[in-house]
């Protein structure tokens, strides 16, 4: 016979069990958190028609080029979804009757057919929340306080880093940049951070920007107050869109000042946030000790998406926040504390020619809440022990014959290296 | 503006908050039972080669058809997977260093590409447990007894039929049904339940069977000794099938009798379960007031399936079990309790000219560790109190400039009508 050699899909991983607990404890830490915050779960479909998921208020270009598309056996043009934002928004537009405001969670699978980079996957798992419905900064200041508090319980200290769409493009137009090309100015800021000013600055060079223009943005990009709001205030005169920034800011400050988070958030005036459907507040989340370069989790408002998919000019304010899970699991994964972290198991319950009985104490265990991994395949005494340790299984307990006569059962700590004896009634 | 008006994929479905709760408690509670019992989380990848999930021991040639197949930008030839087995056998074959016996549980989506019918999708979700590495039908007993935990925790009553594939193919081979047509003939079996008697009789004929094997398959049927496993005896002496199939189910039976399950499993000998795969214990978890006529939970050991997967001769005996989330949710939405169920939030904070105020008293209470709503756009209070009915929350605090001023809130208990006041330190 020919032995087979598997290999996963580029791009896809399986994770083994050590990788997967913690992913379920972020997952469920997650949850439980979106669910003390009033968030309602959602589940939408993975395969969807690849014409909602090309729709102009998706994803934009650069994610359509990473689309897995396929047909199916009726030759529909189905796709792979690529985010949660788009389903969410076809929900919202497919259910007229969805009482607003109305605030979701989902977690789920996305795919991307992209370049694959350390960390990044082609099959990934997003954790997203979004509120449709609120006009008001407190939307934003609920997320935020939301995603601090869901980083507190999983012992991740964070920094959240905000700006205003408004702001950003209402300066680019006190600029005088071409209107056409601010979405492309402001996908290059939002590099700034990586590649450093010269960079940026020959970028915006390269894309035909005037030399005053490029030259003001320069001054902006290396002025030392424009992190204060007064400096904006000139602007704010000359500009409807800094104006309305700047007001939306005050807001969303006066909140996390209320709530006591106002330290953990920091106003970058430089933010830009990739994606084009973006219209108000914008927030990344990065590691306060900055171990990992990239956001572990980011967000914003999109007013616009939900009305322009439906095709109508009906208002449907949006914010949304997304948690990456693998971003977030490697975050856990380099702090050390967790990776020494213990069994799940309660008691390893091992049979010596017992295995009846062994059952049925396995089975008393379970029944008072216990998690009981049990030993079916009679391993020696010395396999089974070795197990014990390798899994940091804590408690072991060892049945053998004269244990079941006497109704007496030893149970060995396997960190302490104590053993007490109990009688159960099983 | 044209009003745009979207659609599903045809056999997919967004699950609304209502049922994606019902359908987060039977996820969890099966996740709790899963690991109580031992099992460690996997997590594979839904994309996967299209060559792994055609092999021979995978779903066989129905499940083929309906397999979604797609390319990606590097032209490598993929497929959505259509269960959580083989996926699973993979992991099994590329990590040859897991310790055995392995028990591994995944829940995911899985996709077909097939009919719809009432209560079967397209993408759907499955919920899997397997063990490699254990011979004894301990591993069964391990997997039944599991089961009807869950489903206790589910508040079902379930009955879990059972049956041999050694024995009921063992029987074909005594009356001679030719060894090319015994799976054509399991299959047909497996639909006694659902077309009755001469449907079965009638198909068998028409595979071409002859005369005799016909008669011969009928008088088994219809005979009143075959649930008794002496009715068996007399050809366990001419088969070595039936034999090995009569001592495996004994073997089951004793270990069903120690932990006291053997009322709730009941042995068909008529069972058979579609998949070729299986080659001993087979069952299929059912209501026991057959409210839903389909199973609701199946599986069996497939001892050949990794080995040959991996082409060696190497032993992997293996059992498994599968829960399907969407049958369950229907069973547990068709008994009353579950419809009237109570929103999960504690408490739903009322603003009134006090938002800032009104977050504050929210963060106490989720720093209390509360579920919380909070009421985001100043709704008046009538159509808060409104919302509060028809979602079911329980608690409602009111917050006026009155109580703000006297830090003393109104508690107002929904279903009782009671009222009591109340001080934070917020």
């Amino acid at each position: 016979m020919k032995k087979m050699d598997y290999q996963n899909v580029k791009g896809t991983q399986d994770y083994l069990p050590n990788a997967e607990v913690i992913r379920r404890k972020i997952r469920r830490t997650l949850e439980d958190v979106f669910i003390q915050y009033g968030c309602k779960p959602l589940e939408t479909p993975i395969l969807n028609y690849s014409e909602l998921l090309a729709s102009k208020y998706g994803g934009g270009a650069e994610i359509l080029e990473e689309m897995y598309t396929l047909t199916d056996r009726g030759d529909r043009d189905l796709a792979l979804r690529y985010d949660l934002t788009i389903p969410f928004a076809k929900v919202v537009t497919m259910n007229p009757t969805i009482r607003m405001p109305f605030k979701r969670y989902e977690i789920g699978k996305v795919f991307r057919d992209g370049p694959i980079k350390t960390g990044r996957f082609r099959e990934f798992t997003q954790c997203d929340v979004d509120i449709v419905g609120v006009q008001s900064q407190i939307a934003e200041a609920e997320l935020m306080i939301m995603a601090l508090d869901a980083f507190r319980k999983l012992d991740l200290q964070v920094t959240i880093q905000y700006n205003n769409r408004k702001l950003l493009t209402g300066m680019l137009e006190v600029f005088e940049t071409e209107a056409d090309k601010i979405s492309k100015v402001v996908l290059i800021l939002d590099k700034l951070e990586k590649v450093g000013l010269e960079a940026v600055i020959s970028e915006l060079s390269e894309l035909g920007l005037s030399s005053s223009t490029v030259k003001l943005i320069k001054q902006f990009l290396t002025d030392k107050n424009n992190t204060s709001y007064s400096y904006f205030e000139p602007f704010s005169e000359q500009n409807e869109q800094v104006k309305q920034g700047l007001k939306e800011l005050k807001e969303l400050e006066d909140y996390l000042e209320t709530l006591g988070i106002n330290k953990q958030c920091v106003f970058n005036p430089f933010l830009a946030r990739g994606l084009e459907i973006y219209t108000g507040t914008i927030y990344e989340i990065f590691l306060s000790n900055n171990s990992i370069k990239s956001s572990i989790g980011s967000g914003g408002r999109y007013d616009n998406a939900i009305g322009g998919l439906l095709g109508t000019d009906e208002n449907f304010s949006t914010v949304g926040i997304s948690f990456g899970l693998d971003v977030i699991y490697t975050a856990l994964n380099t702090s050390k504390e967790n990776s020494i972290e213990s069994s799940d198991v309660d008691f390893y319950v091992i049979p010596i020619n017992t295995q009846k009985e062994a059952l049925l104490v396995a089975r008393y265990l379970r029944n008072q809440g216990y998690k009981v991994e049990y030993e079916m395949v009679n391993k020696k005494l010395g396999k089974a022990l070795d197990k014990a340790n390798k899994e940091k299984i804590r408690n072991v307990i060892i049945i053998g014959e004269d244990e079941v006569k006497n109704n007496r059962f030893k149970i060995k700590d396997m960190v302490s290296g104590e053993e007490r004896m109990e009688s159960f009634k099983y």
